[in-house]
């Protein structure tokens, strides 16, 4: 799962408020899926970086970049002028953005999620309209943000005959995978900690050189060929051997 | 300082073997200057990316990018079909790449660093003629890889007039601070650690991830605000009140 | 000058419905820019891709490219959902992307140029107050389109102090080049048709050659060395001369 | 076709010299892919812009952006230091690289076309050695640069058992489609001018508009639609009615 807010990070170094453009974004796309060429990789469009000929765009540039399945949400974004308040878009205009990201496929592998945060924002009456528009709609599946509560999960699960995803659960009275599971949960994401953790082990070891620590005296570095495996030197090595005359 | 491996690393995910192209190169450079605009930036910039046409388009995109200083190699790069044994380029073809090199930049402050590894490919004698034919070039500096001895530190710097950069010192008789200050060396790079770090950090929490740790007893995640540090968010928060209405 | 419907159809094939990304704009215009450093580019940078945290990204990233003035207007872009009636952006809003395009400069000899449609949307009123309203936010100079008469021109400079641009003139009562310097007047554009040209030109020589038409006896192909000034071949050959042991 | 002279131009504005990066290249052949999505692209990849591990990358990142063929060439590139004179790599050497781009594509209907000008650097039995090397390798097509007479292609077409490509063949005694296709030529190549025609274009038409001509009086523009065609006018007002509530 590649999210904004990282992508936000890794390319940007800024906090996710959709500073990032869709171009950088899929480039990134790119560069994870050219490296992890068999694992199916699930992306955070946000809005589709626009109105629906845009989201039609995130579409071509996702699936060219190699990506297997892309969120779609409902959030207006950027961040309107003014009090901050976070607004959905109309289901009408988000049926729309759905509809158009469905038409802009070239693979029908490819898979379209819709997202709402409307369980939060306007309310669970409109989150299960939503659920039911999206899911007829032909969206692949749906992403929920916001739920907290059974009776939340049990209300939009009872319409939505699609995969369900979840955001942060943990803290919650829907952590329970089982129960999850039985609700057509598929996908229950847990946060952004790993490159969180890079964060701060590249702050860390920066400051111990600063401080003076010998390079061969740093802690956290990889043991056991981490290194190796991570950059594919095997294959290469191979390569060389093959097609470049190496030993 | 922007290693060649650590752009292999960081963009495709490959070990160091020159399969960067200088767009990707340059384009990552850009990603950090743009993060951390009060820097400078050294990097990397390995040959050139082909001759003395190519180091030039090699200057126009890293100043662009916004890097303050390359250095460019005279190492025959990428490994040549055969055995791979590491060989360099004539002095000749050396001195028109740094010549080129320095005609090609708009902004005299953008510094050009020759580099060599001649001290341990060709010779110390070689290495001094090099250092010799670079200085009168006009080069703003001279880095050298292998130097292992304080008798081949003495022989190049003797003959060198310009700022000196040196690699891995550590476990040298050279690592000495003030005799390296001494010969005017102002730069001895550590190494490559805190990427690698990032690995082992990412790979680790993944793998804790996987193994059913909670995301809140997740071991090695920042504290004390460096995320928001990292990402600029007192700026964007700034920049939100002022110009968009926030409160 | 480098218009957001050329970059569209040089860039996207697409017609011009800001379809195209920042980053596709940005990366044209540092293209353009890279090919004539001489020469200051001006552009139309839209709506500057979103809001006013977006616009000074836009700013940051085509500064960079190397362009030397560009066009913030105050449009409600892209299209948005419904009968697709253009409207403006509250003053307000139009101010704070403006006021942050200003600060998101690095270099002052950056342009930001202020633009608007309100003589044609919202109405002359509307236009004589953004403008004074600009003009006190520091922007360098004012672009308007849909100005027709004598009568809106002179109203809007009355109160313009700083530099005015205007789009298409011909056929109107402003066309008169003495009168409009009078007015405050100093870009008056024409249209995008070099590149109409272009595609006219690419389309009939692909239909000539189809036809069966010999290479040899096609009309339209530059004579007297137009290609070689073109791609600066006199540079080229003077750096392998110098730089690359060429005869 | 794309060829390398008519990417360098249009990327670049530089003469065919090398000096346009591999993912200059590649993203310009995505542009291109994207606005054709039903024809297939022929592209000039020159030497795989390095070793053999850099022909491999050069396969990942064309055939990810759309292209359905390549050509991959056995001249050393780009320009040696020294006289300039024009050399190929080893026919080993050069089996290396057709064997590691093979190996390479993901998607077999990707084309992996071989390029020799072999018979005008090294003579004609260089050339059907190749060709035969070649063939056996697994190369889906075969391309030769510099053939002038039917005993050339008499000569290498008799040991080519895959699709041979040609360049430029007007003038020569092998123009003949008949004799041609008879000896397994399934494309000719007929040169740059489309795009050589577009630069004239654009020459002619500012040249006018800076010499006075009113923009209404321009000659050569696209006449009957032809623009809206070149941008898929009637697609996008489809989706904009569609799925963004238009009319």
């Amino acid at each position: 799962m590649f999210a904004g807010s990282t992508a936000s990070l890794t390319v940007l170094g800024a906090p996710d408020l959709i500073v990032l453009t869709l171009s950088e974004f899929a480039d990134q796309a790119r560069r994870i899926c050219r490296a992890v060429k068999t694992l199916p990789l699930l992306v955070d469009a946000d809005h589709g970086y626009g109105n629906a000929l845009n989201a039609m765009r995130t579409v071509e540039e996702l699936e060219t970049a190699g990506v297997a399945a892309m969120t779609l949400e409902d959030t207006v974004l950027p961040r309107p002028y003014g009090d901050g308040k976070v607004t959905l878009i109309s289901l009408e205009e988000g049926l729309g953005k759905v509809r158009a990201a469905l038409a802009a496929r070239d693979d029908p592998a490819f898979c379209i999620v819709a997202r709402t945060g409307a369980v939060s924002v306007t309310g669970l009456a409109d989150a299960v309209e939503r659920t039911r528009a999206y899911t007829e709609s032909g969206a692949d599946a749906i992403f929920y943000t916001g739920i907290r509560t059974r009776a939340e999960l049990d209300a939009v699960s009872a319409v939505a005959t699609i995969p369900i995803i979840v955001g942060g659960v943990e803290g919650t009275e829907i952590k329970d995978r089982d129960y999850l599971a039985a609700r057509g949960v598929r996908v229950a994401l847990q946060g952004h900690q790993p490159i969180m953790a890079a964060v701060q082990a590249v702050h860390a070891t920066l400051k111990a050189l600063r401080d003076g620590t010998p390079p061969s005296e740093l802690q956290g570095l990889p043991q056991g060929g981490l290194m190796g495996r991570a950059t594919r030197e095997a294959d290469y090595k191979r390569w060389t051997r093959e097609f470049l005359g190496g030993a």
